[in-house]
This record gives C-alpha cells, structure tokens and sequence, in this order.
C-alpha cells in the first residue's frame, strides 16, 4: 500500500421536481461539477390516477441500479484487466406493502436480486474480483447497504421547518 | 383499530439491462403486475468515456427518489384530506468516493436532503402528518431506512454463483 496515493472526491447531484399533472412530476436533474443537466419525469399510470405520460418511481429507480452496477463493471473491467463481452444484467427488486383499512400504506423491501453475466472467458476469479470491485464501486448499492434516514424539511409561512 | 382489515400487497420490478456502448445500457424494465414496460437507458458523459445519449445512473436515481415520494405526498393528500396545491421538491444527494492509486475508488453516501413546499393551506400539524405518511410509503425512502444487500450472481460457464 506504500507509496499510493490516497484521494478523496465528492460526488453530488440536485433534483427540482414539480408537479405538473394529475400523477406527473417533472424532475429537473443537475451535475453541478460536470456542468450537466437532465429532464426526466415520473408519471403512472391510470389504474393509479396518472395518465401514463412517464415511468413511474420505480421503474427509474430499477434502472438506476441495473445501470450502475454495469457502468461500474465496464469502467473497471479495464482497471482490473479482466476482458468482458457483452454485459447482461437481470435484476429483481421485490417490496411489500402493509395496509389498515383506507389509511395510506407502509412499504419495506422485501429482497433485492441481481444476476450478472460478464460474457467473458476471463478466470472465475477475476469475474469474481470485478463484481465485488464494482459492487463497491457502484454509490446505489452501497447507500442501500449501509443505510440512510433522508433529511427533510417543510417550507410552511415561508419557513423551512425540519419533517 | 378494531374492525380495519389489514391488506399486504407485493410490488416487483424486474429490469434486464444489456451494455451497447462503450459507457451505454439499455434496460427493459417491466412491472408485470400492471403489464406495464419501459425502455430506459444509461450512459456516462465523454469526460467518463461514455457518449452523453442518456443520462447517468444517478440522475434516474435522483428523478426516482424525487418523484417517489411526490407521487405518495399527491396520493395520500386524498386519503388524508390535506389540500395540497402544485408541490415543489428540492433533492440533494451527496456521495463520496475514495481511491487508492489507481485501483478501482470505493463510494458511500455522506447525506441525502429533501426540501418540500406543498403550496398548501392546511394547518402545520396537517402538512407534517402528510409528509410522515409519504416518507412511509415511499418504496425507495423506506429501502434506503432499512438498508438492504442486493444478491449477486454471477454466470460462469452456463452454472450460477454467488457473487
């Protein structure tokens, strides 16, 4: 470990989202440091009162995940010099929700699954050594391994109240 | 408490993701549920190798969580009779990453805050109540709570392993 450098980097995205239809949210994405932006929405569909105009939450949240981990497996397949082909990832995120008569539901995770195939002739220990570098790699998995309370807070009268 | 019924209900996404760039990955996402599916994609942007086609992984990330609980605050206003007008959401997300030399960096989460200005007239105890509710009912916000280790296999000639 002598003699390597060690580097410490943030990483910190925005989102402003507004609502902008019966279920629809426009969500304004911003990479302040790499001077990105992105225009997303969520919407449902109408069997829960949306119009279908956008995926909903969780179809965006799946995707995050499935595209994290793999852009991680790309980037450091090339750190780690393990070849890989094309990458195939299925993933199965499976929640419950609890319900007492009409009041609004409850919501846990029920158990998250990825199934990974590198298309690669590399040895299994090298596909093996590339996962768990990027499973390390990739800041979804590893906010869901350790765990997070997010902060809010409630403009009421024009003052931010903690929530 | 009496006479409530007490419902559970599953939600499973299920996404299959395939790489077809250099940075870039398709994802299919299906609620099979609803018979509902999206095409959704990732890339990363030149500085990071990719092509800027989609956007990051973290930037559905950041529409998912957003959007997430914006849909539950918009559903729960009805069952909780608190009139809400057009809502504004302010994400922020801040990771960091740690490398050594030039091994692959390692990532957690620092602190996730979200500001919310429900354009509403109801009380401050009505408003509060309506937050508490989505936080609940928001499938990634209660994930991130608990903490969750995502299962991995891995594909090695045609045999699956943990990973």
């Amino acid at each position: 470990m002598t003699g390597q450098e060690r580097k410490t980097f943030e990483v910190i995205f925005e989102g402003t989202g507004i609502s902008s239809g019966k279920m629809r949210n426009d969500i304004h994405v911003e990479w302040p440091t790499m001077k990105e932006s992105f225009d997303l929405a969520t919407d449902e569909g109408p069997f829960h009162g949306g119009d279908g105009t956008a995926p909903p939450p969780l179809a965006l949240f799946t995707a995050a995940l499935t595209g994290c981990l793999m852009t991680q497996i790309r980037a450091f397949s090339k750190r780690l010099k393990v070849n890989i082909g094309t990458v195939e990832v299925k993933t199965r995120l499976h929640w419950k929700g609890e319900q007492l008569g009409h009041e609004p539901y409850e919501t846990s995770p029920v158990g998250f699954e990825m199934d990974v195939d590198l298309d690669s002739t590399a040895s299994q220990d090298d596909q093996h050594r590339l996962i768990a570098a990027a499973k390390k790699g990739c800041f979804i998995e590893t906010t869901l391994l350790q765990g997070l309370a997010v902060a809010h807070r409630l403009k009421i009268d024009d003052t931010w109240h903690d929530a």
